[in-house]
C-alpha cells in the first residue's frame, strides 16, 4: 500500500544519524539551549543532577526526530523548539525514575545518577523535568499537542507498572511484551514525531503517518535494545551484557526462548533471572539456549518489520531530503544489532 | 487594608471541616467518581495501588477548596470538578514518591503503599497518577489554569529537593524552611483555590485574593503539622511522634531550636536528626528543648499568622456562607495543634 520507499546501500545507513544531526544542528542548538535553561533552579542540586545525565552523551534522537517531523512540512510556528526540549525532558525524567526502579548501577556507560547523588534526589529531580516538560508544552499554547504529551506521560507509567507487575512471570507472553514496548517506548516516539508534525502544520493525514512512523520506529528501537542487552547478533559481550535478565525483564528472546525451552533450559533461565549475582557464565549460557531457539533472530526479525513499517509510513509525506534521512534512521536503528 | 473577618466562637473551628465537605458535597461525589474512574488502568497494580492510597482516609481537603473556591463566584464552568480531581492526584502522587525518599513505614495510619507494593511500584503510579492530572487539566481546556498547575509541579519537586539538600543541615535558617514550606505545601494549596476561582469566573483580583487565601492556609497547615509531629502543643505523643527528626527534616522548630541551643542541646539534636533508631526517649528530650526555648510556641505564633493572612485575603471575595467556612477552616487548620 503506498509507495515504498526504496532502502538504501550499507553506507547511508551508518551515517544516517550524522545526517539527521545535520540537518536538525540549527533547531537543535536553540533546543539545547532550552534543555539547559530548564533544567536551572536556584536548587544547586536540580542542575548538578540534571546537567550530569542530560550532558551525558545522549543521543537526542527523540528530540531531533521532533525537529526532523516538523521540518518535513515548512518551517514550523515555533512550538517545535518547546516540544522536542519538552520530549527530552520527559525521556530524561523516565530515564531516572527507571534507574532507581530497576537499581540500575550504570547509564550512557558513567555512573547512575542515583549512585552519585541518591535515589531520592533521583525520583525528585525526575518530577522537576517532567513539571517543566508540561510547563513548556503549556507555554506553546496547543491544546492538541498537550493532550498527546500528556497522554504519552500516562502510557508510558502504565507500561512500566506492567513491566514491573510481569518481572520475572515465567508466563509472560509475546502480547505482554509488545504491551510493554508500545507503552514504555514507541509511545514517546509516536508523540515526538506528531508533536514536530503539528508545529510544521502537517495535514491530518501526515500527522498520522508521522505518528505511524514513530511508533513503528521506537518498536524497532526498543526490539533492538533488547537484543543488544544480550550481545547483539555479533554476540559482543559488555560488562553491562545480562542486566535485563538480571532485572527480571521480561523480553522478547527471553520469552521467545522460554517457549521451546526444555526443562533443564527454563530451570537455568529461571535462575539468572531477577538474580542480581547472574555472572558472565550464566549470561553465555543462557545466549547459547536463545541461539539454540533462534530466540535473538526471531526478535531481529521482528524489530526490522517494524522498521519497514517505520518507513512505508512515510510514503504518505511529501518526498525531500529530510524524509530520506528519515527512513535512514529507521535502518539505522536496526543496524545498531549488528 | 480591607474588612476584618470576624472570628467565630471555639465551635465553629470544631466542626469547620464537616461544614465545608457539607457544601461541597454534591460535586465532590462528582470528582469522587472521577478520581477513581481515573485511577482505572486494565495493569492491575495500578488501580491497586491507587486506590489503597485514595481510600485510606485522606481528608480531600485541597479538593474541597478546589470546590469551594470556584462556588464563592457561581456555579462554574463544570472544569472546577477536573480541577479538583487533577489538584487531588497531584497530591497524591507526591505523597506516594514522598513515602519513598523519606523511607516512611506508615501513611494515614496504615503502612505506606511502598511497604505493601515496593518503592518501585510507588515511583510508577505516582508518574502515573501525575500524568493523569494533567489530562483532566488538558481535557478542560484552560491554558491558564493549565499553566498553574504545571508550575506547581515543578516548585512541589523543586521544594522537595531543597527539603532533601537542607536534610540534617545544622545550618539552615527559617529563610530555609519557609522556602521549603512555601514550594511543597503552601503552593498546591494556592493552586487548588486559584484553579477553582478561574473555574467559577471570579475577577482577577479575586482570583489574586484567592491565591493569597490557599498560599497562607497551606502555609499555616504545614506549620502545624510539624508541630503535630513533636506532639503539638499538649504534648500528645504517639507512634509516629518524631519522625521528621528521625528523617533529617529541618522544620521550624528544630531550626528554631537550634538558634538558641547550648552545646549539649545541640550535640543531643545533631546525634537524634536523621538517625532511624533515634527513640521516644530521645524525642522527649528534644522536645524538652524546644520547649526551654519556646520553639514550638514559636512555631505556633507563625501558624497563627499565617492563618490570619488567609482569612484576611478573603475580605476581598463577596460574603457569603461559603466565604464564612473558608474562614473557619484557617481557624480550624490551627486548631489541630490543640
Amino acid at each position: 500500500m503506498g509507495v515504498v520507499i526504496a532502502s538504501h546501500p550499507e553506507t547511508r545507513t551508518e551515517d544516517a544519524l550524522e545526517r539527521l544531526a545535520a540537518l536538525t544542528h540549527a533547531e537543535m542548538e536553540r533546543v539545547n539551549a532550552l534543555i539547559l535553561d530548564r533544567a536551572q533552579s536556584h536548587v544547586d542540586l536540580v542542575p548538578k543532577l540534571a546537567h550530569y545525565l542530560i550532558e551525558s552523551g545522549g543521543k537526542r534522537l527523540r528530540p531531533m526526530l521532533t525537529i526532523a517531523s516538523c521540518a518535513l512540512f515548512g518551517p514550523g510556528n515555533g512550538n517545535q523548539i518547546n516540544y522536542a526540549a519538552a520530549v527530552e525532558f520527559m525521556h530524561n525524567a523516565t530515564l531516572l525514575h527507571d534507574d532507581v526502579v530497576d537499581e540500575s548501577d550504570m547509564r550512557r556507560g558513567k555512573p547512575a545518577a542515583r549512585k552519585v547523588w541518591g535515589n531520592q534526589a533521583s525520583v525528585l529531580v525526575g518530577d522537576f523535568l517532567l513539571g517543566q516538560a508540561f510547563l513548556m508544552m503549556v507555554e506553546a499554547g496547543d491544546l492538541k499537542a498537550l493532550r498527546v504529551l500528556s497522554h504519552a506521560a500516562t502510557i508510558i507509567a502504565e507500561g512500566e507498572v506492567f513491566q514491573l507487575a510481569k518481572s520475572r512471570d515465567l508466563g509472560a507472553t509475546p502480547k505482554d511484551y509488545n504491551e510493554v514496548v508500545r507503552a514504555k517506548t514507541a509511545t514517546l516516539f509516536e508523540a515526538a514525531t506528531v508533536v514536530g508534525a503539528m508545529a510544521g502544520g502537517g495535514s491530518e493525514a501526515a500527522q498520522k503517518a508521522l505518528a505511524v512512523y514513530g511508533l513503528e520506529l521506537g518498536w524497532a528501537f526498543q526490539l533492538i535494545d533488547d537484543v543488544l542487552d544480550y550481545g547483539g547478533a555479533s554476540g559482543r559481550f559488555g560488562k553491562n551484557t545480562g542486566d535485563d535478565l538480571r532485572e527480571g525483564k521480561m523480553t522478547l528472546p527471553v520469552i521467545l526462548a522460554l517457549e521451546h525451552a526444555d526443562e533443564a533450559e527454563r530451570q537455568a533461565i529461571a535462575a539468572a533471572l531477577g538474580n542480581h549475582e547472574t555472572g558472565i557464565g550464566a549470561v553465555t549460557e543462557i545466549v547459547g539456549i536463545f541461539e539454540r531457539h533462534g530466540a535473538l533472530a526471531a526478535t531481529l526479525e521482528q524489530a526490522h518489520a517494524h522498521a519497514e513499517a517505520a518507513k512505508r509510513a512515510l510514503s504518505a509525506v511529501p518526498a525531500s531530503t529530510m524524509r530520506d534521512v528519515l527512513a535512514d534512521i529507521a535502518d539505522f536503528c536496526v543496524s545498531r544489532a549488528y
